[in-house]
């Protein structure tokens, strides 16, 4: 296991810095080896550095800044390995246009070009899109659930950037310039720390607050429903994709992970269960109708059968979210 | 039915100096009107100047150069509507891919910015997608019949690349930047004049050299099934575009236009009906890996309801395609 042996794995995580980034990079330190294969490098690209018990590993190199700088130099880093999570979330894209097409599609495109530029069939590339590829349209509804053959028509920007990234991940692996693999997450929840700009973020919030005996707000309705993950079926996912054979893996179309159905009320319904009544009443119900409609507009069933056939399974339920959450935060 | 007759209208067309182009151009100018305005002025932007008869008309204003480099002053000029033809074709954008990311995406990205800085909810955007946006995966192959809501897996980076711009068609309209509406050519078949780059052209040239007394050859087998229109039946589908009422037209989805599906022994029969045997005998098989390949990963049997709902129709037979071209070119 060292620097000159070729059976050794160069990793590159980009959103390093955040959430799933983070918890990936720990995820893959502590297995120590991906396909078989010791990592001996990781590195984490984002705006932000990572947490210091990441970046105190000694395989860690921290890459601080924006991604559509760094693309270039990284790309021509000789990755064996790259997870592209970097991104900006959905109310951003939303409140302008420009900011998201620049930091989704133009900074996946930039980091694409730099990795086929090293040549030889470039790295695994596995890229994280999202649930929010799903819509509908006038003469399109969109279906009650949703397979792997299902057209995506995206209601929002942030859906239409990720779809088009996939569509470019596709074809650069079509024609050998990379290993591109792409996944659509399911909202994860539960998330820790502070709400980002993205629109699914009360689906944490409404969870994450009452059991810190905080008040929270859900600006949707008690019915709404969402496809949710936790963080640690997302990280299998996204481990999958990076590990699967390439027979098992199939083609360069999109996979859409596993997802649990639940309904804001069952949400509360399962708090109430693991927290009590007094959890579940600082909950106030506050309708944003940018929220509302954009949330109400993504998909919530899903048949996830290609993922299934990759031995991929949604949470068996929200209780079980929830005690993950709380036995991970110490709560 | 002065210039400043705000019901007149201004129309562009990209790719205006092209078969297409100066074909759509020449039927808006004997029309004279569209959806019951009188066109003042029709621009036509292409890298070669307008054929001399369109050209000539008082209506007319040539804007020769490369599209990339006229976007942000074109799209400022306040066009009441734009048909958005010009792209690179399909085999170019197979041998170079930054050449065809240019030429088609960021091309139609920087026309997309520049008509939305105008403001006032933009100009009708009549996009030409194209049936190369079809294809088949290892998970996903091709359903047999294409429908309104199939899954494009294209299979080529022209395919790609048109996809992604219905995808921003269809986002910058959602946002009320544009009113976009994109449509997806068939084929088109019988072309005048030389061959182009596009990979689809011997459906053309294996009737137009037999027919002007010439050698053709064909580099697909005789089983292989295309789905054609004639250049009179695309115009009417553009035209369509542009026309119908928002409620006839209905989301911002690609609408695959109707196509006649033929096997290449179909066409050459009919060649032999409408020019005799000698006709048929001037074309010689002679099979191109390339081309066979890409040709043989499109679609060819399409259902087409949204585009018949709104009264539009394939070509009836091959036959009637080879006379419209007969007639028209005098021969």
């Amino acid at each position: 296991m060292t620097i000159d042996n070729p059976n050794t794995m160069k990793v590159l995580i980009t959103g390093g810095g955040g959430f799933l980034g983070a918890r990936l990079a720990r995820t893959i330190l502590q297995r120590g080896h991906l396909s078989g294969r010791p990592v001996r490098e990781l590195v984490l690209a984002d705006l932000v550095p990572p947490p210091p018990d990441v970046a105190s590993d000694e395989r860690v190199r921290a890459a601080t800044g924006a991604l559509i700088d760094q693309a270039k130099t990284l790309g021509q880093e000789n990755f064996d390995l790259v997870f592209h999570l970097a991104a900006a979330v959905s109310a951003e894209c939303e409140a302008n246009l420009d900011l998201g097409l620049r930091s989704n599609v133009d900074t996946t495109r930039a980091l694409l070009d730099a990795l086929r530029e090293v040549g030889g069939g470039g790295p695994r590339f596995v890229f994280s899109s999202s649930v929010a590829v799903f819509g509908g349209d006038v003469d399109l509804p969109m279906p009650r659930v949703i397979h792997d053959d299902t057209l995506p028509v995206p209601q929002s920007s942030y859906g239409v950037q990720k779809f088009i990234c996939e569509q470019l991940v596709a074809d650069y692996t079509r024609r050998g310039l990379i290993d591109g693999r792409s996944v659509r997450l399911m909202t994860v929840t539960v998330r820790p720390g502070r709400p980002n700009a993205a629109a699914s973020g009360f689906l944490s919030s409404i969870v994450r607050e009452p059991l810190n005996g905080q008040q929270a707000v859900c600006p949707v309705a008690p019915e709404t429903a969402a496809a949710v993950a936790s963080p640690q079926r997302t990280i299998e996912g996204l481990l999958k994709a990076a590990e699967a054979t390439p027979d098992a893996w199939g083609g360069a179309t999109a996979l859409t992970l596993p997802g649990l159905t639940v309904s804001v009320s069952e949400m509360l319904d399962a708090l109430e269960v693991v927290a009590g009544r007094a959890a579940r009443e600082r909950v106030r119900f506050e309708k944003n109708e940018t929220i509302a409609k954009m949330v109400g507009g993504w998909a919530f069933a899903f048949e996830s059968a290609r993922a299934r056939s990759l031995g991929l399974a949604a949470d068996p339920d929200f209780i079980s979210i929830i005690r993950q959450f709380q036995k991970e935060q110490g709560l």
